[in-house]
């Protein structure tokens, strides 16, 4: 009947009620990261064919937390701030498709419906969760700085269990923000099939990076990390056999969009 | 590498980590639902092809509050009932497709995230709301009982906003709950294109219908709405020209799975 | 200038806008109720002079979930239920004081701004908390019945932590809804000094009971108690030495009012 | 029995499950103020005696959103960031006392439990809101810079319904951050009387201001303002009737208490 408009659902003729708008999606906000080893098997636990572990390095794991304002082309939400402002927290290891190193965020939670819906869309496993991460202010009364001494905590709880908390103490300037999340992701995009115990009706792997990626001045620093067992999740299988370290940076990103690498429907 | 476990994401070895368990999935709860007439252009406007307006009464609109208690077979999301407990709004009209009268679900607001996985399955166009209706209880200081002169309250808020609030006056019994989501419903899911620009990557018409459904005694009465507008809704386009009644039931239902009817992939 | 109405702040000329309405206030709900024995001596640690440990069985401490609707005598925040509904946990234990026998509540968790300002009024020492338990239902899809064999849970989390969680398992009817909760409260209200450093600005010891109370059958069954720690609760130095036993039942209850037993004032 | 120790409620022998600790209390946060004039009749609505209208532009009202980071002395709560985030939206009037200038909070919406235990030790009337503000950002992607052109958006609902929204462009530095927040609070602490139907039981004015107060630059700008009605609220009857300017800034602040001006106990 209607030619509906709209990015994702629900679609309609004017496409205005659409639960996220068109990318490209705007961002600036600041990352928490730490970053430490796992067993590598517990990686491979979490990499479908024809994904394999990383070369180098195989086990190790960022755990990464992020304050997002964020917007569209439009920068309407920045005025209405409940539709611009979320938090997340991820989980990012490394692995190879194709002779090449990916990225992969294999866990991630967040406290917007349309960050999950980004999510459904760029195949971030988006749960809801509840983040906090200490900020940064110039008056120091209660805030750390971006500097040398400064401390910054991070927590993540879900299904009202708390499931990891950190503790990063700044030191210096560092050349990177860490290595693990450093490469392009490598996402499925699924969709189960509708009939009873059918497989699959959609199964794509993509690739997708920023558009656009501008960071501040990295620091790195000394880590504390908590993790905590949940029936219903299985982030503390990624035991921290040994801490690489904590880095925080600030951050603007612009994203439009990805690849598709191989795709597989019924 | 592994072979990965989960209904849906995150996929895991273990497979305990997914946002929602395998279907079936059991429900129990309380609806109150109002139905009403509004220019069937504006119901038009939310019907994609091949989708058409329904032959019979094509204007008419419930609006329906979920107060529901969900597990999978297993039952043990009860003993945890932040994982079982949800409540929804959403708004259902009817259409017609190949012949057939289908129900269909075009906006909805939920509050858990496994229910917003189970929208994506489903084709539910499910966003994050605030959602509120007065419950029965044998005691009625602060309660009315489901029955002759009870008086019930639903309201729905997104991103801060009230954007719908219903009273339901019981008045007798009825046969039926309403008729506009009575029939089984036809769905889009769909997924767009990952390239800038490029057309949905999956677009698929589903229909389905609960696997078992049992009803209490169901109660009609007198019924007050007010919608309101926000930026990012549609429903209060779905103007109120005729109110056709309001309805109380108590249901069990069990979903597991439906039919494809036309699927898109480029 | 003005005359300022309302019971509680804020007090305008309207008398509107204030956080809650005058009492009597009522009530219809849900209590999930588990009764065991911990070490005496940390009950003295909550019992500010001059209330002792009860003479008899002074270990006994009574965790109870609630899930409430309430309202004023208008019965008006019943139709907007986000005004009405609300959940919370909380501990009890009883005392002594002049002779009698008292019981009171130690720690308790709400949801709801209106359940914090009446806990000013009452002295119960109200937090924010996220609460859940399980609900009957007439369909047992996905819900226990209030009879043999049904089983309730029921979880506590503050600060993004996990407090308690109960399993409930019911066995047979009942005579009593336990002992612990069972006698009037002894709270005390308190606002300390604005000067900093200085004494309590007011320190009353009150009692006060429902004005009406009525209660369905109450059952009872076997119980199972998990207490977990947090830098800002002491819940879990209550140690579960040994289970009294578990309860259900459904309530109505009226306050208004209660009795001033003793009064410091500086 | 024991010595109970913590500065506000719960008490215990431990003295570390209190709502909030002893002050000082510490803050670091950003703020959004905008100020207009309304009808002073309406003002005085809102003034108890012995509280005056002030001498000068009596119907100026300051409504302001603030994003605050807050801790103790031991700034472990910057650590669990969960205990020391929150942010509030507060209306503030002026009004005159024994020949001297006031401000004073007439409403305040927060968003933690720790924030209404500080108010109600403070004198200001805290509800819970739901508050939304622009931050500013180093990288511009999805934010504005704290300078000529940047706009900033603010937001606050209540039970589940929009009460204001501002929009401020900044245009240029501005030597005073407004003024109807800048004298010394005039606050009541008060408590009702427990027996029904009777005064209250506690009744003080205070006064108290920041004990340290640090600023950074402050902007002014042009604004827009909405208020919008609720059945619980009287924020709307604060009609704007001429808009006096907003304005931007970061500080830094420490309270410690205040002084009794006035003491009612029966």
């Amino acid at each position: 009947m209607a030619t509906l408009n709209g990015f994702f659902y629900p679609r309609t003729e004017l496409g205005t009620a659409g639960i996220v708008p068109n990318p490209p999606w705007y961002y600036s906000g600041d990352l928490l990261t730490v970053e430490y080893r796992t067993d590598p098997a517990r990686v491979r636990e979490l990499l479908p064919e024809p994904l394999e572990l990383a070369d180098e390095d195989p086990g190790a794991v960022a755990l990464i937390w992020a304050d997002w304002q964020s917007c569209s082309g439009s920068r309407e939400e920045l005025l209405d701030p409940v539709r611009a402002q979320y938090k997340e927290a991820f989980v990012v290891v490394r692995c190879s498709y194709a002779g090449q190193t990916f990225s992969r965020c294999v866990y991630i939670w967040v406290d917007k419906d349309f960050a999950i819906a980004r999510g459904i869309h760029q195949g971030y496993p988006k749960k809801l969760g509840s983040m906090w991460q200490t900020r940064p202010h110039p008056f120091l009364q209660a805030a750390p700085a971006i500097g040398p001494g400064g401390v910054f905590g991070a927590t993540l709880a879900a299904g009202d269990r708390r499931l990891a908390d950190v503790v990063l103490t700044l030191r210096e300037e560092s050349d990177t923000n860490g290595f693990v999340n450093g490469h392009a992701m490598a996402h499925h995009r699924i969709l189960p099939g509708i009939e009873a115990g059918s497989p699959d009706a959609y199964n794509e792997l993509i690739s997708s990076q920023g558009a656009e990626f501008e960071r501040g001045q990295a620091w790195k620093g000394d880590v504390d990390i908590n993790l905590y067992s949940s029936p219903t999740e299985e982030l503390d299988r990624l035991t921290v056999d040994e801490i690489i370290g904590g880095y925080y940076c600030q951050v603007g990103v612009v994203w439009n969009g990805g690849h598709s690498l191989t795709r597989l429907v019924p």
